[in-house]
């Protein structure tokens, strides 16, 4: 992996940001490998996001970003900088099923996720060895109706433990409480087994076979307190017909649900996603 | 095209009925072109759809159909045989926007849709020179708020004078009075530009912007009484991103509008589709 | 999964063919769960797939078969019958990447695969522990410039041990001697990363770079004495643009890959992959 | 459509360049409607794209084009401006087939392709009623074994005439002569019924159907010498099975051959293709 930069910033659209954030990189040195823009022309905002080759500062990163707060005052720009040797840290969540949990653990061990993953939190103990054999912490939170505040208490401790700066809801089975979903704003990524906003909540399958529809699919978003209405990240579908039963729709929509999930993860790891409003630019790749 | 002729068959599932039909079919010397079966089993039905050489046979169709009558009735068969060589009659709905019209039309003409394009029906003379360019009687009825059933009623006229197999809404934007829906129960197709049950209504693309989805779709199915819930009978999708406006949707949904909903009603005019309570069987090829 | 008889036939075509045999299963008290008929009407031939169900029966598999005979003879069939209780043995044979090996283990592990992996075979070392994990029995057995007969005799001899019913190059990187392609013609599944006939051979996502292809594809076939040329069972493909390097073409490729070659590898499980001479009946679901 | 000037540029690639034209584009206020830009760090060449709000520049066309020459001198671009007022020029060639003549000319009637479609020329008649309807002007230029060299002559007139800017091969069936593709290079755009570089040449879809492939293709390519073999633009697939026989492919293929050159051609004409050697950039939308 090459080592870059990434300055990611939304601010409102006017005449000179380009100008201004390529004459403040050019004047220190900075070789772009990659750069997207967006214009919401309805909204009159404007989002960017530059990869920046390390090796051509002519300067550090602590002083580019010192340098770069003027520009971004002028412009009010939100932004940050990210850096790709410094990947950000997740903690998979995960309930019984294995199929997202196996692909992601898969994928960071084979250096294909571009982030490192922290811990595993399940609330059932059946995924603890394949945890383990990726070397990775598995911690045991059972949920029930009666410890809901003391076991989201737990999961938060842990998460802070690993000071993790991404969740994922590996097919989790849990609706984490609005306090969590609000400390964590734009944190915690969650798959959905349909292709939202069609069938949300429970049985989504079990929905779309009533329904008769002649594809399925599955949706990786942001979580926030309203179930399934979060920021869409990602989504895909695949194709069925009526001689599939329910059972060959959740076999089919794994393979749904893992790509996304991964396609949409490691957009968000690669600080390509950026939020706004209930809705997301994604510069993909 | 191979003369044939269409089989089709549901009945409660039991052991036997595939034997019996095939040698019925047998012993008239059919040769069978395409069989397909589908047993569902949670609801106990069977449906069979059978292509037969019309010129293998050993008797008339009439002939054939009184035969088969005892075996239908045996295991309590709703069925019905369509011949080839008389395609359906189709009455197409339109009303500004012509891209599906456009498209059924040129498909007709090419022959490449088994029907028979009988007439056009619009509430606007918008499309009037493109169904006379293909020679299809055009016929002006406006819909306004304050002459619905007398609109109807005309229409329904317009149907019956041509002895119309099936209604086509291609893009027709009117939606039609219930009697009209009981009256052509199984008949009448619409295309609706969103991937449902996502987006039922009005302006499903202003929906899609808003929920902020990665991709649009569209849905061809048979209307009801309840609005965009009818039995789905094809569906598909195209990806969008954030960089899409309403109007890209809508120029990329064009696209999927119109292949969707030709796949449909080649489906429907070959017997390919079979309707059990609010889903479909679509023996598609 | 319910158990039930697989009967897989195919012949010259003739009028009858469906009507005797279904004759003979319904006399049996066969209940036949799903069916399946193909006619190749360039080649006057007939193909034809049966799920009984298993507890119908009113006889054995053997009196079924024996019975059988009298009706295949009749009409010149090459068939046979499978047991669904009777799983296929499969050894998987890899080399060092894991996707494909990683991806099929975890479905066999979570049931999804209606098989039974016997082993694995390597020419590496690295994806001993994997297997392990897995607790399937792991050979190694190198494979160099000067030792190629001496080990794809040891091969040969692993496979016989373990009886298996079909060898699975999950990204083996070998080319199989001649002699072994023929001795196990039908049995041999291969995964090759590209949409062929397109890029056969070496390095294909180079070869597709350096043509400046839209789209990336992987193909799972037959491995005959011709490299890369067997009957293909089933292709996909993933969208690419100039934004993606040759690493991005593999990482997007891994995803494509596993599962084409998990479908593959299920139809021909399941007994839905007739051969026909350079091509193939999928009878999918 | 709003009214946007487009700058289209390709250089070898250093740092600066981004912040030399984003100042340019600034100091003349311009308001960037999008912006994308594109480094092949394997050849060391960049490509770049601005779509410019026609109504922000503070200065005329000619007088940004005049400043701009010294920020494209010093860095040895390739580049120039496109206006979307003043939109290509198309000359459609077609033969006896329809669908992708009419599917153009359907758009470009609904406004949905940016460009002009100046005449269409044939070497059959059957299509002159089609493009007379859209009241577009039809030459008739039949070619035969013994006149191509006065047939491409006389088409090469025709084109002239018009002062076509882009030629559009909408399944003309015949091969241009390598001087024709000299002189018209990077503007002549082809539909290819396969997914090359698969099944170059002649009947394609047979090729496919005796290769046994489980998905058909379509590709949109640049017109080169070499048949089959320029840059492509954009491909797109189409599932198939065993049942389809290569009629089916034919109908099948229709709908993917139409939509991907309608996209590429799109592409072209709002100068979203950049070639470089024999491979495109697109940056698509």
């Amino acid at each position: 992996m090459t080592h870059v930069y990434r300055l990611i910033i939304s601010c409102p659209d006017q005449v000179g940001i380009v100008a201004s954030v390529a004459n403040f990189i050019s004047e220190k040195g900075g070789s772009i490998v990659e750069a997207n823009h967006h214009t919401d022309a309805n909204n009159g905002w404007f989002f960017m996001r530059h990869e920046i080759l390390a090796s051509s500062l002519n300067c550090s990163l602590d002083e580019f970003k010192a340098g770069f707060k003027q520009v971004a005052d002028q412009f009010h720009m939100e932004w940050f900088m990210a850096d790709s040797e410094k990947p950000k840290k997740i903690a998979l969540f995960a309930s019984k099923e294995s199929h997202c949990l196996a692909d992601l653990l898969h994928r960071w061990h084979e250096n294909e996720l571009p982030g490192e993953v922290a811990c595993v939190i399940a609330n059932h103990e059946d995924l603890r060895s394949m945890a383990e054999w990726y070397q990775v912490p598995f911690h045991y939170i059972p949920v029930t109706p009666d410890n809901k505040p003391q076991a989201f208490a737990d999961t938060e401790s842990v998460v802070e433990q690993y000071d993790a700066d991404v969740i994922v809801l590996a097919r989790y089975m849990q609706i984490l409480p609005p306090q969590m979903c609000a400390d964590y704003s734009g944190q915690v990524i969650n798959i959905h087994h349909s292709f939202l906003p069609s069938f949300v909540g429970a049985k989504p399958y079990h929905q779309a076979s009533e329904r008769g529809v002649k594809l399925i699919g599955a949706t990786c978003h942001y979580v926030t307190e309203v179930l399934d209405a979060g920021p869409i990240i990602e989504q895909d579908v695949i194709r069925i017909s009526h001689s599939h039963t329910i059972d060959d729709m959740k076999r089919l929509g794994r393979d749904v649900e893992k790509t996304v999930l991964a396609r949409g993860l490691r957009y968000h790891l690669e600080d390509r996603v950026l939020i706004h409003g209930n809705k997301t630019v994604v510069f993909a790749n």
